[in-house]
Formats: structure tokens, sequence, C-alpha cells
């Protein structure tokens, strides 16, 4: 009986996967463009202590020492930086990737330009979808959230971290862009290193942000889509491009 | 005394203007782009049943009576669409222009791409900045706005509206661009019609919005400056071009 109700479940998971998948295909035609359908996690608040301390940490030009330990053993120790969890882990900055994905089962896709296929957008707050995108022979994470920055009026924040040191990430421009019912909003910055505090990139604002009415606007059935975009940067161009 | 008085305003005003159009400059050293700098207003509110009675009669395919008469004498007349004060002129769409420019001194500017320099981003909401753009032989009104939807947190909105119908609206695209700090945010969309209400507009979020802490970033010196620029819309890029 058991089993039967096990491969109930997973049928009714394929048909859902397939539906996802059917809804990504008809918002995305175009060719060669992959799309991630990413499916939401409600997420467990970080201890404060540790952001303020991963946060201290980088502005002293430091890789940030585990709050779980009051003496600091390696310098060179990162603890985990997935948003989602209050996770004990600690490790080096090349092992950060294998963590996400083995521990906290964070998808990586490959590609210079993909979709991401944000689904559910009408959970409540606080909510995250997070994926890890390689690309330029860097690993970067992307970090969609629904929060309540103003009690009863849920915000969308979107950001783009590199999974290196501040310094590497200079190198690189990530453009995040919507594009539904004859509106396009496009941003483009230069990705943080996982090392700063991914909630106070959040709370500062300084990514892309969007309302739930025009989160709305630009989703179709309950599903945002971001296209997602990396390259290396030039000389960055100037405002004088504008 | 008084003449001397009146000479050293018109001094200090000059100096200002210098300053500004100096700060301008240096934003934007693009060659052959005009800034215009624009000076905030503050703002004095709607009478509500004006909105509505714009709002419900643009939905209907009629043009708006007038708020102030019970009766509408005249269908082809138009409201002053002036967001800022409550105008008790009415008049036919081909003249709103010209009362918008002498009564209520409103600029014109000429040219396809355009630089609005917004300065004093620092004054309390309600406050607007206002022009408009004469542009591929229609008028347009560019309206940012610093508003606080949730108390003690002002944001601004930024919008186009075409000085014409819903219909010819259809035939445009309009874009608003922030460039600075290494980021870039870019906004198209469809203008609105004049004849549907700037507040409902910017009540509903449909537009270009900015928290404070990004509009700082964006800001130099306390102006803020967008790149505007408007095509005539070819078949609307589909959601497929991401």
């Amino acid at each position: 009986m058991l089993f039967f109700t096990q491969c109930f479940g997973a049928v009714l998971d394929l048909i859902h996967l397939r539906f996802q998948h059917y809804k990504a295909k008809r918002v995305f035609s175009a060719a060669g463009q992959l799309v991630c359908v990413v499916n939401p996690t409600h997420s467990l608040k970080y201890a404060p202590s540790r952001c303020a301390a991963v946060q201290a940490s980088t502005e002293q030009g430091i890789l940030p020492p585990c709050h779980h330990h009051e003496a600091v053993h390696d310098p060179q120790l990162v603890p985990c930086t997935c948003p989602l969890f209050s996770c004990p882990w600690e490790g080096h900055l090349e092992v950060v990737v294998s963590h996400l994905r083995q521990t906290h089962r964070i998808n990586i896709l490959q590609g210079a330009e993909i979709v991401f296929l944000a689904t559910d957008m009408h959970l409540p707050a606080p909510t995250d979808w997070i994926i890890m995108h390689s690309c330029l022979g860097h690993q970067f994470l992307l970090v969609l959230r629904k929060q309540e920055k103003y009690e009863g009026h849920p915000q969308f924040f979107a950001t783009m971290m590199l999974i290196g040191t501040p310094t590497q990430a200079d190198n690189f421009t990530y453009r995040l862009e919507l594009n539904r019912n004859q509106r396009r909003l496009k941003w483009e910055a230069t990705p943080r290193s996982i090392l700063e505090c991914v909630d106070s990139v959040i709370s500062d604002g300084d990514c892309l942000v969007l309302n739930t009415s025009l989160a709305q606007l630009f989703s179709d059935n309950g599903s945002l889509a971001i296209g997602i975009a990396i390259t290396t940067s030039k000389v960055h161009s100037s405002e004088a491009e504008m």
C-alpha cells in the first residue's frame, strides 16, 4: 500500500514538473535559452550576530570567522553562506559550492544567459527562491526574496552574489531582466561577494526591487520569469553613456 | 532699496541656475543630449472625486467630464490634467499643452532623447517634478513624484503620459534610464494617456519605482538624472525576446 502511495506521489510530482516546464516554454520560446524552474523555500532567519560578524570581517578585508566559535581557528574558513538556513558548517571558499549543492540541494546551472522561473509567487513572506549559476569560470548565487519591509506590504528583492572574493566580484556585471505585458525592467550591477551578507544587501535595497503590483504585472500564472546574463566588466560604462 | 534687493535676488538665482547646469554637464557629458534641470514643486492634492470621474469616463471610452459641473456640456472638453494643482480649467485636448505652459509654467523640451535632472531630491514628500517633452509629433508629460505610500518611507515614482488619447498612446514606447555608481536601471513601457489619472498610475505602482536608498545611489549631490527616450512601437517585443 505504501509503495502505491509513493508511486502516486511521484506521478503527481512528475505531472507538476511537466506543467511548470510547459509554462516556462510558453513564456520563453527563444531557442537555446535555458529555463530553470525554481521552487520557493520558506527561509529560516539568520542569527543576527552571524550577519554582523560576516559584515564586519568583510569590511576589514579578511574572511569572516564562524560565529559559533569565539576564537578564530583558521581565518581562511568561511561560514555557510546559504541564506535559507542557520547552518553551523564552515569551510574554505572553494568548497562552498559543493556544500550548497549537497547539503542545501541548491541546483546549479551552466550558461551565460539563463531564465530563472520562480513559481508560486503568491506564497506569504518570507520566502526565498535560490539557484546557483556557473558561468565564465565562476559560480554565482541568485537570490529572489519576498519580504515585508513595511508590515502588510510584501516586496520582492533580487540580487546576485559571486561565490568568490569582493575583488573577483568587481570583474563582473550581472543583468536581471523582466519582460511581460508591454513592460520591461532591467537591473544591471556589479555582483556582491558572498562574503558580504545577502540580508544586508536586501535590507539596503541595493538590488532589483519589485512591489507586489509590478510583480503581478510581470508574472504569468503565479510564476515570475527573470532573464539573467553575466558579463565580464570592461572599463565600466560611465554615466556619460546614458 | 527694493531695486537693489531685487537685483541681488536675481544674481543669486543666476548663480544657482549656473551651478545646476554645471552639475548637469558634469553628470552627462554626452554630446548632443539635452539636459533639462527640473526644480521641484510641492503638489497640492487632487479632489478625489475628480480622479474617480476621469478614471470612470476613460474606462467607458469617452472623454472625461469636468468635475465642477454636474451636467456634461461638451463631451469633447478635458479638465486640466496638471497633477500639481486643483485647477478649474477645462478645454479641448488640443489646447491642453498651451494651458499647461501658460498657466502652470511647465517647460517643454524638444528631442527624441533628453535628460531630466530633478534637483533637491531631499525635499519632503509629497513633491513633484514635471516637464513636457515634444517628440515624434506629439507631446508627453513626464511626472516624477516623491510620495509616502507607507508612512515614514518615501518612494519615487516616475511615469510618462501622452497628451493624447489612449489609442494614440498605444503607438509609443517610452524608456526611463538611471545610470550611476556602476548600477543601471531601465524601465520601458507604453505611455498612458493623459485622460487616465496620473495619481492612479502611481498608486497602482505601474511605473518606475525607486526606494529612497536606490534613489540616493543614483543621485549626484541631491540631483537625480533620468535619461528619457521615446520611440514608436513596432510589433511589440514579445516575452520571447528576453
